[in-house]
């Protein structure tokens, strides 16, 4: 009950008919769309170095990852729950872990309407979150060869500061809804968001769209080297195909301007990159 | 990676429409009525001792224990997504942890849509589930005086069970998922699980309703005491008020016959019960 109260007092009761913290289940209204489901955990010392960065920090970024999810299928997010496994020292975590979810939900829209507390070795934190698309969502596996490939912005400037030992860009990242929604809008045919560094995320999209893809030029965040914005992680803007450049920089009015770093071609490589990619490894 | 595949593998397909494990987020076609969401986690030494059950029985009941927070709102499983944080040498653990995951996901009708894997230092397994329900979800809140307290079977099993140091009904419990529509069909004011035993769930429940309770009778599992039974957790019966008894056994027809253990009152005590309550630490 400790995490219960907690957990209310923060984050909020629901509107009239929906029940939120407090009962076995949250209460919710269905989405009269497609229904999205995602989970992530963040564990201390693997996604996240207390050291350098703050266990609020941890909350913020545990939930905006989901969402990150949620963007990268051209939808919005609804609801999160979220695991708190807690070591038995460790009380004194709660408060800012459940400040920093509690900002993120505010900030994306999307209440923590359940949780779970747990006592364990180390601390870990598991969102699992729901969204909803107007239409069709943007899969991984549908680049066509001719797409123009696009970032929704720099990249690597994650990694350029988990080099300099600061937590800076790896914070409090933010995820791209509206980029996706504009993505989805304008007909991308397929996106992922960029959890895992570029080399490696493109590799996943192409292989599951059936294709290969040539990367011409990326675009590197301040601070950044070139292979910080090709393999680094963490940096969650969206990778997505469409096939008209034209269509999408007009969807993307009045948000940042997406750069073209290269195309999808009929083969079953992925040309301009180094292999290899992020590992969750401090 | 690794951990998509092996899901996949283990634990199917969607049908066509929806897109389970391998995207960012999976897509399912929404309920038409109330959602129901929730998210638990088993911690290995915590929630299970891999020392007398078996870690397909840890995937198992990580999955059950979920299904059994929809049962208490009177409402049917849909979805789940997993994530499991592993040890660095905990490899081996994943296809006995799947297996189990999927036996119980069969078992429910609730298949596994996404999942997440992670490295840490204990093995932790997160589930987090959807759900729908008919009508009005039956929540903790609604019990009244003059109801009759129910439970849909012989309690303390589980418990005693642990006390002999064998895995026995610890290993693989089972949701009352029928029961719990049958209660919601009968009138059921109030429902929760016992996962946390008798006492502490009856006072949860005797607390978000604003009444108290009288205990007269309680139905002792096969080898367990009365102490086992009043407070022994992990038994997953359903508890649940309701003002009509006779309409309650109608209702159940076909099922086990759950026993009517006390009554509802105006005060504010729970009498009958000892206080105290379990507490997951083997």
């Amino acid at each position: 009950m400790r995490s219960v109260e907690r957990l209310t007092r923060r984050l909020g009761s629901g509107p009239p008919g929906e029940v939120w913290i407090g009962d076995d289940a949250a209460v919710l209204a269905s989405p009269s769309a497609t229904l999205l489901f995602a989970i992530d955990a963040m564990v201390d010392g693997v996604h996240a170095d207390l050291g350098i960065t703050t266990v609020a920090d941890m909350g913020w970024k545990a939930l905006v990852r989901n969402v990150s999810d949620i963007a990268a299928m051209g939808g919005r997010p609804l609801h999160a729950v979220v695991s708190v496994v807690v070591p038995p020292d460790g009380d004194d975590l709660l408060d800012p872990l459940y400040d920093g979810l509690g900002e993120a939900a505010s900030a994306y829209g999307c209440p923590v309407v359940g949780g779970d507390l747990a006592s364990g070795s180390q601390l870990v934190v598991t969102v699992a979150i729901t969204g909803t698309v107007d239409g069709e969502p943007v899969l991984r596996s549908g680049a066509r060869p001719g797409d123009a490939v696009f970032v929704t912005g720099p990249l690597g400037g994650a990694a350029a500061d988990l080099h300099a030992g600061i937590a800076g860009r790896t914070a409090r990242p933010l995820a791209r809804v509206d980029e996706g929604i504009a993505a989805r809008g304008a007909g991308a045919t397929a996106m992922i968001d960029l959890s895992d560094g570029l080399a490696l995320d493109l590799r996943r999209l192409a292989a599951a769209s059936g294709v290969g893809a040539v990367v011409e030029a990326v675009p590197v965040a301040d601070g950044a080297t070139v292979p910080d914005a090709m393999t680094g992680g963490d940096d969650y803007e969206l990778l997505f195909t469409a096939p008209d450049v034209a269509q999408v920089l007009d969807a993307f009015a009045g948000l940042r301007t997406p750069a073209v770093i290269g195309r999808i071609t009929d083969g079953d490589e992925v040309l301009g990159l180094p292999e290899g990619g992020w590992r969750h490894e401090w």
